[in-house]
């Protein structure tokens, strides 16, 4: 029997369609990048709940904002659980909004229903996860674990040539009489999340608890051949670099398929240079995306590509420029709260699943801090970063109560040591 | 012996530097789109520079320019050669402008020096053929010879949202008053122009006598997956766009290798949606453009390779559409003039190479109506449609030594019946 209702629960959907009217789209998504006016009304609404919910809140420096049910024993830490309000462009409604709903919601039904926890809760509503704006993503998190500071913000530029740093302070933050982000005094993080994949919804299991994030690998790739008349060069005297980059993409989805399960690796974003039918293009320049639970293997398998692509570059006498543009390592969860996650679906009669997480999430941020949990609720048809992301609201109530009870336990019941 | 000296020819460099002052650009090349003022002022420019040499200049209604130097037997026809005024965004300065400076200091030699011939020759200055900015290609020479009519120009759009009719009446043309482009008095048409590629210039070549103007068929490709998230989807329930798109790329390059030279096979240009590197690509277009001087083999090709791309995209789950965006048939030339030319390079000692077209020209428009000829100088490196395309003086020099005598055999000597 869990302590919290799917009757109490379900609130979380009218919290998350409030949330979805902050930049909303008119093709029924929502955009709110980092610092722009729909993220700040929609971080004030936010605040102004928590307020509501009987939680203390506070920005900090970045601007994650927090919202406090203050604990009898301060000196045991603070027990971390939210999500991200950023979205990217024409993104879901569920997509880091979700989170932070779901961890109101069970918040607030914890203060209502048993007053003042043992340990400290914050609710957290991180600024920044997805690297829709700026080209670096967990802005948020990263600065609360001590990954980023705000000293960066002044070298990285969004698309309209803005820094992070003035953003940030047109925003209102970023200004020295504000809380620093870093924080030294949690005790664990509880993420909930949508799935953002299909392996819920095939499976049948209403709840996924996440055993590693996987680490993930990003390249932007150049190709550089000669921009030639498509006309007038003979097949035998071109050096064409979609000709390359097709090929390499032909031998990383090979390697891939053979490699299996879990590893996934993706071009999503190609750039060709001059780009026009009639022009063999002397550039093209790739991403590639590679992920997988194991540091060793992904270590391996991306070697062995790249190897490959400087192995096709020389062939065609074609320049090849590796750059990498990310590399996170498996985040493994926490075994402990994984475990107890675990405990209350099974007691509950709940269908579940330990899992993995293909995606990037804050928490990978937060495992080398302090013990680290994350759970999942099922996407429908996997579709999100769209306006089509879909979690029926049963499923929506179903997390906030899975979370409640694993928030009961460690405030509530248990001392960590 | 030839009649005209490569001192008297050199006097074509110095008019191909002028006309490059018309819509020179920062970077160093020319950008003169159809009706726009620079093309204008380039007109203008070569109006006078006709009138000077003492031919009386005509426009006709779509803008093509004129210079007649009138002969004694009208009823023979007119010898027309030159070649168009308009140029890519940031071309070179000899695409084109070479042969129109080409023939107006030929025919301006033969007049000052043998008076009036005995058929009448016309220098021409095509308005358009690049279809750099309005999506159709050879509008001068196609009103000329009859493949288009001023009807057309409404249904025509450029990039910024004016038709073709609206631009050519900003530029003064189009009206009913203005002579009819359509020429059925044409006895032969000779263009010379830069090869636009490397076989001149590796071969050692300082004359290409065009044989055939290669046939172009160009398609627009789009292949349709599924868009989902690069991280949470298995590799087995991807329908990945840019696999795809890859392998259909591999397939054709290794098709067009097997079927050997002359064939040439590009695919210039390509666009993913949403094109983001964490995001699986739903959606990849691209362009094919393929070529061949025998229309039976540029069938055959096309279907098979068409065929293939139906068959991967089959087998991956995705949806394929291919629209035809060009039909261009091969363009044989004459070969009474293609030998008359052959027998003036070699009787003249000069180094020269039959070969085909890879390029479209406007020469391809004549074929229908009139014995046409056409012939090539080398571009260094091959590069063209660039601020850094360039032939040398002499080479340039020789190309009008050559025309000359060419247009001295027809209008002088001979009548063709």
């Amino acid at each position: 029997m869990m302590r919290m209702t799917m009757e109490q629960a379900s609130g979380v959907t009218s919290l998350l369609e409030k949330l979805a009217g902050f930049g909303s789209t008119a093709d029924g998504g929502v955009t709110r990048l980092l610092y722009s006016p729909s993220w700040k009304d929609a971080q004030s609404f936010l605040e102004a709940a928590m307020s509501a919910a009987g939680l203390e809140t506070r920005y900090d420096r970045v601007g994650n904002l927090f919202g406090r049910l203050e604990g009898k024993r301060k000196e045991q830490g603070v027990i971390l659980t939210g999500s991200h309000i950023d979205t990217v462009r024409s993104g879901g409604r569920y997509d880091g909004a979700y989170g932070i709903a779901a961890s109101l919601a069970a918040v607030s039904f914890l203060r209502s229903t048993y007053g003042e926890p043992g340990r400290s809760i914050e609710v957290v509503s991180f600024c920044e996860e997805e690297g829709s704006r700026f080209p670096l993503a967990y802005w948020g998190s990263g600065n609360i674990t001590g990954a980023y500071t705000t000293g960066m913000s002044p070298l990285i530029v969004d698309p309209q040539g803005i820094t992070l740093e003035h953003a940030m302070q047109a925003a209102g933050f970023g200004r020295e009489d504000q809380p620093e982000s870093l924080r030294e005094d949690l005790a664990a993080f509880v993420e909930v999340h949508i799935e953002q994949g299909v392996i819920l919804e095939r499976t049948g299991g209403k709840v996924g608890i996440v055993e590693t994030i996987a680490g993930q690998r990003r390249y932007v790739i150049t190709v550089k051949g000669e921009t030639n008349h498509a006309g007038t060069t003979p097949m035998a005297m071109r050096r064409d670099a979609v000709a390359g980059a097709a090929e390499m993409i032909a031998i990383l989805e090979r390697a891939a398929n053979r490699a299996g399960e879990p590893l996934v690796a993706t071009v999503g974003r190609m750039k060709l240079l001059p780009n026009i039918p009639n022009v063999i293009a002397g550039t093209v320049e790739f991403t590639l995306d590679i992920r997988h639970i194991s540091e060793t293997l992904l270590t391996g398998f991306t070697d062995a590509v790249i190897g490959s692509f400087h192995s096709v570059a020389e062939r065609r006498g074609l320049e090849l420029d590796v750059q990498a543009a990310l590399h996170a390592r498996p985040a493994p969860m926490d075994p402990v709260l994984t475990g107890k996650l675990e405990k209350i679906c099974s007691d509950g009669g709940i269908p579940y699943r330990r899992m993995m997480s293909g995606a990037g999430h804050d928490g990978q941020m937060f495992v080398n801090r302090c013990p680290t949990a994350m759970l999942f609720v099922p996407s429908k048809d996997g579709i999100s970063h769209s306006p089509e992301e879909y979690t029926a609201a049963e499923d929506l109530a179903l997390g906030v109560v899975v979370l409640a009870e694993m928030l009961y336990d460690l405030a509530y019941e248990e001392i960590l040591t």
